[in-house]
């Protein structure tokens, strides 16, 4: 079963459906219980923002293994999603490639014997620019991702890496793996899609030409791997030289923030993936500017403060509150700018 | 328990031990003899050369697992050495640090689901050199390996690159993939040590700095892994960029000829690197020049051509044969030299 949406971002608590229109069931209550029907041999849940937390909770509610494209389900979940894996007895496999590349590494090791991660991230699509110029970077400039095709919310976050940032914590609540054992690098070429050091020192990488039908794949049949010859396979040559370098804090200020939000735990992490859906549908929309998504989430995060999140109606007040101060600080920003 | 020699390189069937001297046993009956002892928890096979194939043998037939360094055992012994595992119900843990990566990767994972494997290589100490100007290399420029601190064996083996096909002929013989689908790429970096592709195209590598205690930790607490924090650990920004290339048939036409001696199977990989044995003891020596190493090993595979090994005495047989015909090879060489 897929559960997908149109693209659109949604608050959490309101879901649409790719479907619509089709004849099949829409809207969140539809959505929660397709996800918890019987029968289903796996969830996927593709569905784009918060939106997607209640129907991967259903999911697992009700036993089934949720291959997991919704990681602001785990983002603003945390607990609550894997409480609800504990409870009905449901599995996550996460479809990121990211935390794909992680579970092929880790399959068959003994938790334990994990140390730490390093997510890669290619940059996105202003990486070249100089960071001072990326400010006023365009819609059209800000989509051209140059190694990934994907939706774009999903793009945007790549250029701002607020979308890192979001997986930093995935990977957190995913291997329960402490904050400071999970660093993230540039990695131009997207073709590590991340590392995973064990306690003896060895590090382990998984590898690949970067699309998304691999880690789809491989989720969808874990923990048995399909050949798949249409695939065109990672060769080291063709791919030399593969390059890693530093995030750079000035020029992606969003990663350091969305980092210490999962630091930080409680309310904050989905308050910062909430304002962050407002502020990129506001860019991708024409009423904000690039540089102003940080300037909205950072002010979103000062405003709610931390509040733990004992419940998923915290975590829905939590997610409504940020959207609520980031739509206020985008008219602030516009009244002052006119 | 540990198995190791002087570091001379000895026709299989006999054996010297750094033990002599030291009021411990000596020599290849007492080698065999401690390999098939009972009460050790691993044999350490760390002897040098064909030398290592009977202790191998008497271990594995023991039961013992035992932990390989002496790559020549399946090299020369083949399936002799797996029938003994089989046997005795003795297990092998590769210690070569291409072999144990190729281990860290498909460990937990089903061998159903391996469909390629490529071993690295660093290209020796004699990579930067035009390809012509390397015959008449000297010991001391030979011995200067760019990023592996090993014995003078196969460090001139890395050099020619014979090493990396001993190793093609012991992945083959480990993991039972085809010879088609094994490689070996130039890697200057010695940071990734082989690379596993699964049959579905996705690629796991393991990584880490070039040094021998990480792998000989692994296997020697295999399948677990202890930590140890006083090992550098692979940092990808600090080893970047990782560089890959293919290997130059004319530069290292001793790898072409080994991995051709392993695909014709029986006798030839046996004669292969005994005649490489004879022909690098005599260059380390200064009775060869360094591109008389290639002659004399093509020129004994061709004399002594291809027959079946059924047991060890074959295996032995066709040993000393390519002894005989290497050693009288280099004496026609010198001979026509002066």
């Amino acid at each position: 079963m897929v559960l997908a949406d149109t693209g659109a971002e949604l608050p959490a608590g309101e879901t649409a459906s790719a479907a619509e229109g089709q004849g099949w069931s829409v809207g969140r209550e539809a959505l929660i219980e397709m996800a918890a029907a019987p029968g289903a041999d796996i969830v996927l849940n593709a569905i784009v923002g918060a939106a997607g937390l209640e129907p991967t909770l259903a999911a697992l509610e009700a036993g089934h293994t949720v291959a997991l494209a919704n990681k602001e389900s785990l983002v603003a979940g945390g607990d609550l999603v894997l409480d609800a894996a504990k409870r009905g007895g449901g599995a996550i496999i996460p479809v990121d490639s990211e935390h794909s590349a992680i579970l092929q590494c880790i399959e068959g090791k003994s938790p334990a014997s994990v140390a730490a991660l390093t997510l890669t991230a290619s940059g996105g699509s202003l990486r070249d620019r100089s960071a001072t110029s990326t400010a006023g970077a365009t819609v059209e400039e800000a989509l051209d991702h140059p190694t990934w095709s994907m939706g774009a919310k999903i793009t945007i976050d790549s250029a701002t890496l607020a979308n890192k940032a979001l997986e930093v914590i995935e990977a957190h609540v995913l291997y329960r793996v402490p904050y400071g054992s999970i660093r993230a690098v540039i990695h131009p070429q997207s073709i590590v899609h991340s590392f995973v050091e064990f306690v003896d020192g060895s590090v382990l990488a998984q590898l690949g030409l970067p699309n998304m039908e691999s880690p789809i794949l491989y989720a969808l049949h874990f923990p048995n791997r399909v050949p798949d010859r249409e695939l065109r396979t990672f060769d080291p040559v063709a791919s030399s030289p593969l390059t890693f370098e530093e995030i750079d804090p000035v020029r992606y200020p969003l990663f350091g923030l969305g980092r210490s939000a999962g630091e930080a735990g409680g309310s904050a992490p989905a308050a910062f993936n909430a304002a962050n859906e407002v502020a990129v549908r506001a860019f991708l929309g024409g009423k904000a500017r690039f540089g102003e998504i940080v300037e909205v989430v950072a002010f979103t995060l000062d405003a709610i403060g931390y509040r733990p999140t004992k419940s998923l109606e915290d975590v829905l007040a939590a997610d409504a509150e940020a959207r609520r101060i980031a739509e206020s600080r985008l008219r602030t920003i516009k009244a002052t700018r006119s």
